[in-house]
């Protein structure tokens, strides 16, 4: 049930059974008040995704709105996949990390993080982002913390991340064109474009690394690459639930030790995503990783709705909304503690019911 | 360095070594708005106070304010004590409870737990708080939460704490007068009567238990006797880091149980105070200890600022400030982390000079 992409695959077995804790990165940027760019949430309202997303996972309800994230046509969000592993194999905890929301989750008695925060600017008109203090403080949060269990799980939820993280490997110097992922099954190329072009035309030939970085980035891909590097040394295996997002946070760490040769040694380091990235033709996952100049374990788990018959969640299996919310990385952990593809599935359609 | 004071001394000994984490429950209740009932704080600022202890014993810096909190004589806040200990021999996590704050701490990267909750009424006007909502938050908290460490140690912060907790006991029939605590050498006792008179006055006989509750007590009392009640079946050990405040949370649990026979079983709990506690002629933790129907253990620290020449910490030992913001349990604790009496003194004065 768990397909390795790059990698060994003794390192997810080694996990079989072991308890985690699931965090959840939450973040707002600027860039998806751009009309058309990303459908992870209703239109209008899509600053409201991560909150409801984090409030959803923790509580199996939402707060801060009526009804739980969807796309415009109805698609809801892979939240319901972490819930619903949650529900059939329980985290040994949940946490927050409020990297600068809108709004708050409403999550009584949960964990959460805050960095005092506000939702980053738009990419098109640049992020600005104090990038420096932004690793830092990631990488200090990664040299204090440790989980309460055996490994962490660590997912995100950033409406228009995966348009952030096309923009900073770009302005990293990666060859990432058609390399990355889209909540769309048909992502909406000439409005991301356009909005690639805006946010790349303020780079400068002066600018650091991290000037770059704030200019294009979102808080989520600089923050987490910094708390990999400051927590990769306490040894706890980390495993990044996500697909090509996480997958930058790796291309911004490895553009970091580039250009400052720390040593890192990402062998406690493994990414988990869904069979939707992996198989998602217009984008490239594999391709991102072998970018790196260390060799990562990277894993997919191999479910899809085809046990369903409810036409919402048939449209995961035709490539829309795909990944989120660690959704992955919860199917991989899921199936490490014994679930099957029916149980998961019957669990999410009684969420729709 | 650590004495019984009720109870066998081998719980705290299995104790030696292991490591803790330190949660903090924080609350304000508009009591503390009453000219001259605590001096727990700046006068005007007294609200500040939890917040600023909260920030202090995480971060060795206030961020809410521009000095720490003391007493109109400048007597400063016991957090020094608690972050003293954490500095010498750090916790493995500390974390927050924010039970009705007025301003929230700033905390970068610290787990906050939110509840939702406002401050509390003032009990001289009927404090109004759901206490069976309440309750049971602390409740369903203590069944799903687990510390990443060997055991808990939970303090509190909350300003004229000592007031809604005799008034609470007195409330609930207990004998408790003369028996409780105060941040004074000498209380107010004029005014502490007239408060406790007026709160008492708003009490019926056909008050439920958790009506009576509702009127006299705080948020820190209610919330953590829920929550000692869903957490001792899991087992880890608890050590309540506090005086008279946290012998009434005992106090409420113990009626509570009374009232609805629910089997308790207080082997895993203990509680740890200072040793100005223990000897202050004005109060009596061990008498309201016995009050309860299961057996407890109780410590305190043998620790005094007899090393010290600092003329504010020498009012310590002449029954100013006494407890607070766990500090006799974060002695208790560092002295099973092998601290020394000297240490901790001087890192206190190093905060002073």
């Amino acid at each position: 049930m768990i397909q390795t992409i790059t990698g060994r695959s003794d390192f997810i077995e080694r996990l079989k059974g072991k308890n985690a804790t699931f965090m959840l990165a939450l973040s707002n940027t600027d860039t998806a008040l751009i009309a058309g760019i990303t459908q992870a949430g209703i239109p209008g309202q899509i600053y409201l995704t991560p909150t409801l997303d984090g409030e959803f996972v923790c509580t199996g309800a939402v707060h801060s709105l009526t009804q739980i994230p969807k796309t415009p046509t109805g698609i809801p969000t892979p939240a319901l996949l972490s819930r619903a592993v949650h529900l059939l194999a329980p985290f040994n905890a949940i946490e927050l990390l409020n990297l600068g929301l809108t709004i708050p989750p409403k999550v009584e008695g949960f964990c959460v993080h805050d960095f005092g925060l506000s939702p980053s600017g738009s990419i098109d008109q640049n992020a600005q982002i104090d990038a420096r203090i932004l690793f830092e403080k990631g990488r200090a949060f990664g040299e204090n913390y440790t989980p309460k269990s055996d490994y962490l799980l660590l997912g995100e939820s950033v409406p228009s991340g995966t348009t952030t993280a096309l923009a900073t490997a770009l302005a990293l110097g990666y060859e990432a064109h058609e390399k990355f992922s889209s909540s769309f099954a048909h992502a909406p190329s000439s409005i991301k474009h356009t909005v690639l072009n805006k946010a790349l035309s303020h780079l400068k030939k002066s600018d650091t690394f991290f000037d770059t970085l704030g200019k294009v980035g979102d808080h989520m891909l600089i923050f987490t690459a910094g708390f990999l590097l400051g927590a990769h040394r306490k040894g706890y295996p980390i495993v990044l639930a996500g697909g090509t997002q996480m997958a930058c946070v790796l291309l911004v760490l490895n553009a970091f030790l580039r250009y400052t040769n720390e040593p890192f040694d990402a062998s406690s380091i493994a990414l988990a995503t869904t069979k939707w990235v992996h198989e998602d033709t217009n984008s490239d996952l594999k391709g991102l990783l072998e970018m790196l100049d260390f060799p990562i374990n990277a894993y997919y788990a191999n479910f899809d709705f085809a046990l369903s018959s409810h036409p919402l969640l048939a449209l995961y299996d035709k490539g829309e909304a795909k990944e989120g919310v660690g959704a992955g990385g919860c199917l991989v952990y899921g199936f490490l503690q014994g679930l099957e593809k029916a149980s998961i599935t019957q669990k999410v359609e009684a969420f729709l019911a």
